[in-house]
């Protein structure tokens, strides 16, 4: 039995927001709310770590119920985020400063692998010290590649969003009666395909050749022009129109991002992408005449697009929230919250996922990449087991309410939390 | 009274697809099953008037009530549109050889201008043949500049998505933390910016200033590079940042379409559009330093998002199929059904449409501009007169069914009518 730890809890969240990012919010309030002797408090961090290094805090359990539930169907992310790299011994030593202060002994921080890193340090550095924390991640992001875990909260909608738009721009394309026509669709997916192999279950049989998408295009695989071009021309000969899904990380023969400004990096030095699609567009005009070409770019929309999201996906975000709660109070520090697919009653066609808990380690700065034993024998197809897989991940719909006709989402009030340190400058 | 005319009623569908044009068609076909008298047959033209010169008919009442229901919900066009621009004499009198060969004595066209255009014509022909037939047109376009008609079916639902996705961007980008950020997203809108400001719907009232989006570029203003400049530098001077919504047909102080390939000309010749995100972010990031920018383009995913349809819009569009058949069955010819908004029992704040007729001629080949009462002073915002018009457009959704966490739309059987005449060249 773990050693009883009173006092409060400080929930934060990092990293690019996702459709489902504040259900695993709204997850862990609730479940906070159920361990009164060992939560005293329960707090939120703006701005993730950032904010956390400048005191801003929040009163969580004074928002209202109806805000707490609504919180599950609100795309963004209420707390903000942020992409600030903690790097140096000061930053996590002023961390430890405003959680003594405050006297946060939960730290929950809701992230991707840039996240569940910082998390680690955290954790190790309490221990070092002495100080009695207990650090649980709870895993989000879209992108779908943190390892250990069997999916994260997030990919479900996102793709549950791509697919029904290629469903639906597909039979706008069918409509125009035009031949020779190419539809090219940028998804996001820096270093994984994920998203980009999602848009296949648009296909009303995963294997159905003649349904869109034709080609999907992810960065496991390097880009070849040749093969890409010639693959067009033989979708084109059997079908009226051709429909290419890429993912914004592609990459050319060299290992360059095709379409990308080298010029331009992210905080953490990854190049800032956004131009496949334009790239592709203009490259199968030029080579192969007489077709058009037409590209769409989702962007942001497709991390945001509540108003499509998956019930499963909010579910488990919810799920993994509470998760990460439970294992605080049972004890466990250190540790990332996972899904792992479950054979139900050995029936291996029945979706059923538990929680449970890997090392924080484990995950931290590690990449889960599309796995090639599904990528098709000419590196634009994927197979029928992904579709096993990711098809229970986007079942049921979330709609949120309606006000005005659009979607109604959430605000919370903020109320803070009074400081007790003084300002630090994360600048110096 | 009318002559009563008993024959076939042929219905064809015309230019870009719309969420709702299939809506217009379940109107059609629902209506003239009424009217067994005087209506024998109800036939599809596939492909627009391309597809009638070819004979390709398919026949309607043939379908099952079920898809027919289902057509209301479902994006693309079922028939098949075309942008084939009818000019030459022997195309219209195949036009009516066609006609004559399957009894067509009831001919209505769902489509924007150019195909008002088309229909017109026909129906002229036909009148100097002495062929007994009533032409009427429904109108759709997304881009909603048909004169006379107080909106276009089609539009309330591509606004509802658009304003729907500048929320959901807004909440993502309030989210990540990060100042001086400019988000880009470009729509739709060749000639006209009804689309662009459709967005400002997303404004918890249409005159907030602090919420998304923050500035929109309307082909009706001529850009000017260092006045948008300026109004972004003075967006971000007050709020976290600046969401600008740009139509695809910006034009320069020359005249001349910002990010356009003017190489690329569609069937009609027109320049093909899409660049106008890329080249203000572009714009953005070199002339304000330390600002970061990103652009989305929803590309045809706007015009197709059933998933997302207004349902005013879906009503809206199945009841001018249901008056252009109530009109040319009461005798009525070269004419197009309208939408008339009326004050409900004098309370102009109650929504409510009738329909009538506006002669072809007055609609085809005229574009509804966005007026300029409704353009702000700075000339790159939106007046709240046209909130009031706008809003009740996007009231109520039309959800889809789903089926495996997909929208389900429907497919036709499209039984084909046998031929009866020799093949046609069009290309001759």
């Amino acid at each position: 039995m773990a050693q009883e730890l009173t006092g409060n809890l400080l929930v934060a969240q990092s990293g690019g927001p996702s459709p489902v990012i504040n259900a695993s919010l709204a997850g862990v309030i609730t479940e906070a709310l159920q361990y009164e002797d060992n939560i005293a408090e329960i707090y939120g961090g703006l701005n993730g770590i950032q904010g956390i290094l400048n005191e801003q805090i929040i009163d969580l359990a004074a928002e209202s119920q109806q805000t707490v539930r609504a919180l599950s169907q609100t795309p963004g992310a209420v707390l903000g985020t942020c992409r600030y790299k903690v790097k140096k011994q000061q930053d996590f030593d002023r961390v430890l400063d405003v959680f003594a202060a405050h006297d946060i002994r939960y730290f929950l921080y809701i992230g991707g692998n840039d996240s569940q890193d910082t998390a680690a340090k955290i954790n190790a550095l309490a221990i070092e010290r002495g100080y009695a924390l207990r650090v649980i991640g709870v895993p989000k992001t879209i992108d779908n590649d943190l390892s250990v875990t069997d999916h994260c909260p997030g990919y479900g909608s996102v793709i549950k969003y791509v697919a029904a738009t290629v469903r639906e721009i597909a039979l706008d394309n069918t409509a125009m009666g035009q031949h020779d026509f190419v539809s090219i669709l940028e998804v996001m997916g820096r270093d994984t395909g994920w998203i980009a192999a999602g848009s296949v279950l648009a296909k009303r049989r995963t294997a159905l050749l003649e349904d869109a998408p034709h080609i999907v295009l992810l960065p496991e695989e390097r880009f070849n022009q040749q093969a890409f071009v010639d693959a067009v021309q033989n979708v084109l000969r059997k079908q009226k129109f051709c429909f290419v899904v890429a993912s914004e990380g592609l990459l050319d023969p060299d290992g360059n991002f095709l379409g990308a400004d080298a010029t331009r990096l992210d905080p953490f030095g990854h190049p800032v992408l956004g131009g496949v699609g334009e790239y592709l567009r203009t490259l199968v005009e030029q080579n192969l005449s007489g077709v058009k070409a037409r590209a769409a770019k989702l962007g942001i929309a497709q991390r945001a697009a509540a108003h499509c999201a998956s019930l499963t996906d909010v579910q488990e975000a919810f799920l993994v929230g509470k998760a990460a709660v439970q294992a605080a109070v049972a004890g466990e520090t250190g540790k990332m919250v996972v899904l792992i697919r479950e054979d139900k009653d050995g029936n291996r066609d029945v979706y059923s996922v538990q929680t449970g808990l890997a090392p924080l380690e484990s995950v931290a700065n590690s990449v889960k990449h599309f796995p090639a034993a599904w990528i098709g024998e000419d590196k634009m197809s994927i197979g029928y087991q992904f579709g096993k897989y990711a098809q229970p991940l986007i079942e049921g719909e979330s709609t949120p309410p309606y006000d005005a006709g659009l979607p109604k989402y959430a605000q919370i009030n903020g109320e803070r939390v009074e400081r007790k340190l003084e300002t630090y400058d994360t600048s110096k």
